[in-house]
């Protein structure tokens, strides 16, 4: 029986807020076993962006990641972010170290292509390497991911962390029993977007079906739902969403939405 | 017998020049066998200081770490740097991974204790985690270190780069048969310091207290010296100090100054 590995990803609301990241830390550092912690940015590299007078475009949603932006998030992603991260869950008595893509060549990705507008240095994933990750967690050494992957050209990629999740997810199943928790900041898949007690216990193929035909579903969530059941596909054997506050809550089944291939 | 591992230290004259740092990464990338990298921290942690108005106190020589000012070293050499020169390695055929101290708790440090002065979160090193370590040069894996260690308890500590290879080297010289190289401005520890032609080529004790002796050693390259000599009597098989443009010639003797203890 394969050994089970948590994925977890969290965003810029926890990233952002002191209390609710270091509390999440804590609720992580205690998970028992494997785990792997994807990190978004947050506003931090934007602040920053804004201090050196870099100014940000976005486009359809995505940051447009020129040379200077390229710089900044490496800083903040890879730097401040991912270190302070490790450094308290060190203090939490878990063995964490940090990575990019670049980092072990675990991580390989292409510059985007796109026919219409050029993202800069933003990476779309080709692969990931299972073995040296597996390596390290087979050390008991917990992984804390940063947004960053590289094109073994020398050149690094500004990369979707939701995107890092499922791929590492999805290749590190061929190992592990993978479980994929994606945070945000509602508390899970809700029947009305605007209320937070409404939260769709379990979801899979057949209730996806219903709740797309009866149009039950707000509409920005179905990108996402489609992307969960393409991870279920890829080999992961849960996905989870819902609030990083709750990840006790998540992991048992107390809390979120899971979403299962059956 | 112990197998051969290079560690290698490369400062900001490197670091801040584009060509030199590009050819010097391909030089590394072909050494054969274990090896890690060191590097410090180079002109671009000023520059943001500047670029931000973070003013930087500087005391005997030494950087005053205060909170600001350990935010952007974390950017800058734990992220942009080591990230930087990570992806140049892969794109060497070498597969390198990026550490700092709080990674995987590989170097842990206290805050420097100093009776008159508070250099802020400025880390002095107290232990190395030679397992992990290990167990990535023995997955093949080369590793470059940024000068950041941690406390386990949540506090990352701005640490010299020049300690911190050395302690890399005392600590694995227990696993490995270690070189330690040094590089700097100049061709290795010179009779004349104007003169780049003067380079000593070996030192030991005895040869050491006679140029002391005869006032013939450049006053400050007796600390570096001193901590050389250290680094042998902890283990070291070899310290080489010089030009990192010589790389080559730095390993197979035929440039630099090598540092024995017999």
């Amino acid at each position: 029986m394969k050994e089970s590995l948590y994925i977890i990803k969290i965003g810029g609301n926890i990233i952002d807020d002191e209390l609710k990241l270091s509390s999440f830390l804590e609720s992580f550092a205690a998970i028992e076993g494997k785990k792997i912690l994807v990190h978004g940015g947050g506003k931090l590299a934007t602040q920053l962006a804004t201090q050196l007078g870099v100014e940000q475009t976005i486009l359809d949603g995505r940051r447009i990641t020129d040379k200077e932006t390229l710089k900044i998030v490496t800083m903040v992603y890879a730097g401040f972010i991912n270190k302070n991260i490790v450094a308290a869950l060190q203090a939490n008595g878990c063995n964490a170290l940090g990575l990019t893509g670049a980092d072990g060549n675990t991580m390989l990705a292409h510059k985007r292509n796109h026919p219409s507008i050029d993202y800069g240095f933003a990476g779309d994933v080709d692969e990931v390497d299972i073995d040296l990750l597996s390596g390290l967690l087979d050390m008991n050494v917990s992984i804390v991911f940063a947004p960053i992957t590289h094109n073994k050209m020398g050149q690094l990629l500004n990369t979707n962390a939701d995107t890092i999740a499922q791929e590492l997810a999805t290749g590190l199943s061929h190992r592990y029993h993978v479980t994929l928790i994606y945070s945000f900041e509602k508390s899970g898949v809700l029947l009305d977007a605007n209320n937070d007690e409404t939260v769709i216990k379990m979801i899979n193929p057949a209730s996806y079906a219903r709740l797309k035909g009866d149009k039950k579903i707000f509409a920005g969530m179905i990108p996402k739902l489609d992307n969960d059941f393409s991870a279920l596909s890829g080999g992961v054997s849960k996905v989870i969403v819902g609030k990083a506050e709750n990840l006790n809550g998540l992991i048992n089944g107390g809390s979120g939405t899971t979403i299962v291939n059956e």
